[in-house]
């Protein structure tokens, strides 16, 4: 029996709301899904003579997420988006999904399945299947976690730790939506119509991985590093820098900031760049190259794909990374996202 | 630089404590494991000509785990046993594990670093890899997630569906320790030195799972279908009742109490078969098998792994499952465990 919409889950019943939630899940799994949602474990055939690739991420109610900033249905398309950016990430593709997720016994029985909605259509429009998951009360906020599994070819899959003093540092598409679109809800524009900020909040909420993008980067074998862009520029970077023993000059007037970004920004009285710098899960890929094989890789993801890539800098000697003008004066850097906020 | 044991997570930040947790997990890592903890993925060899298994299993502070019951490492220890548990259920083998850990900013670091010793040691000793994982904040309880990757042959695979009436019931080793050590614990033991108390409260705190006579039970390919116990054997017979399309009888004298839950049962003046039907976390082996195999199942899961196996009831026709008496009496079917607690 479908539960009401406006049921809370206590009064459901973890077996109806479970059974209900698996039904949403299992619409369209291909024959690769030998056991589906349901049983202990998903069984799964994967393609031969790959790597497989395993990561997770996990979204939590009030530091992630507010329920009336976003649909039940972006909640659950953003937790899988940020785990399909892992795959690409390592120049793969993903192929499954499994979610947890924790929820206060009076959450309506309507946002326990638009979440599970927004899993599925998030994992069947990248070509991934959402074949199982778990669901438990919680006392605190709502718990969202996914965890993917893909795969890769050995010779074609990026790490963080590849980049060389010498590589061009690129990214692909453009920075600074997502945080725009944060920054919007913030001052309150939550249904706002104008196009630039409609676009920012759309980019916030429902952003896309670059799967695509990471696939044409891999398959050219001239990409030397990448990672994908969760925690913003200014601190991923960083991060690449410390995997790869290198360190890093980006030229702030080349980093290209989303046409949204920039709008917002103008309206709100903020720093463009700023957002596109330092603000968080744009999902973009950020990637080395020998600096001699820049146009190659742009010309081959924008043939494939359709998406711009722009070097934004180069990788040097030594550690850290540093932001310069374009006659070379230095920038202050700017400070990330960090999830517990220092004291 | 390592933190301080007594130092907040809000204080250590993020990249230093995750660079710690990272070196605590990636100890030992074999080489199957191309790449481990630290970049977006891991890279993973898997066996060939196997369906990979995948499940998850999320625990929350207040639902599943008391922070003054249990040290941090049996926290991180309990998370993985869950999700190894999901693949013996399966018949398979273990490959690697991923763990999604929220904390408020005011954990302390050597509560962190506690639970990633947990999660790896439980990983390590059963033969499985801890390869990566996502640590955020939360606002609320502290959140233990972990997803598994595993393997099975697919002739050997066993689900929950495919229990026929005539086959017989039966489970691994004893059932209640668990619940006893719950009860304890709710009557203020967390320290008991007494042998039977200590064994229950270890039951609760650092369950095994049940890999070895899983693998056991599936290499006879006489089981018709299994699961494990995690809910109790009143709700997850009655699980597999539903996935089977069949019911079940269940004889009580039958069912094997363990002798730590009956002693604590009489100690505190509870009814040890209630524990035994009805507690759950004992990650005991439910599974199924045509009567007249029961010996030799028996005899080859005992003689693989000294672990007992008890026939305690039979699959019918029709739906539900029944208690009874030795002499045929109905008993009233105990209610296991729900995660949202019937308003």
């Amino acid at each position: 029996v479908t539960p009401e919409p406006g049921e809370a889950i206590r009064t459901v019943g973890e077996d109806r709301l479970v059974a209900r939630l698996r039904a949403l899940a299992s619409r369209g799994l291909g024959a690769s899904v030998v056991v589906g949602p349901g049983d202990d474990a998903a069984a799964l055939r994967l393609p031969g003579d790959r790597l497989l690739l395993f990561a997770c991420d996990m979204m939590v109610e009030g530091v992630h997420f507010r329920r009336d900033w976003a649909t039940p249905e972006q909640i659950g398309w953003k937790a899988v988006v940020q785990n399909l950016s892992d795959i690409a990430a390592m120049g793969g593709e993903p192929g499954f999904l499994v979610s947890s997720v924790g929820a206060p016994g009076d959450t309506l029985s309507c946002v326990a399945e638009g979440i599970a909605q927004g899993l599925a259509r998030a994992a069947s429009e990248h070509g991934a299947s959402l074949v199982g998951g778990d669901l438990v009360g919680s006392p605190g906020p709502l718990i969202v976690d996914v965890a993917v599994v893909g795969s890769v070819e050995e010779a074609l899959m990026l790490r963080r730790s590849g980049a060389r003093p010498g590589d061009a540092i690129l990214v692909t598409g453009a920075l600074g939506a997502s945080a725009a679109g944060l920054a919007a809800l913030l001052r309150g524009l939550r249904d706002d119509r104008r196009p630039e900020v409609a676009a920012a909040l759309r980019a916030h909420r429902e952003p896309r991985p670059r799967l695509a993008e990471a696939r044409a980067i891999a398959a050219t074998r001239l990409a030397t590093a990448m990672m994908d862009l969760s925690d913003g520029l200014a601190q991923d970077l960083r991060r690449m820098c410390r995997e790869s023993g290198v360190g890093a000059r980006v030229w702030a007037a080349r980093v290209p900031a989303h046409p949204s970004c920039q709008w917002v920004a103008s309206l709100l009285g903020e720093n463009a760049l700023t957002w596109a710098l330092a603000g968080g899960e744009d999902y973009e890929l950020l990637f080395t190259c020998p600096a001699g094989a820049v146009d190659e890789i742009a010309r081959s993801v924008e043939a494939a794909t359709g998406t711009p890539v722009t070097a934004i800098g180069e990788v040097v000697e030594g550690d850290g990374a540093s932001l310069l003008e374009a006659d070379g004066r230095p920038l202050p850097w700017p400070a990330g996202f960090e999830h517990f906020g220092r004291a």
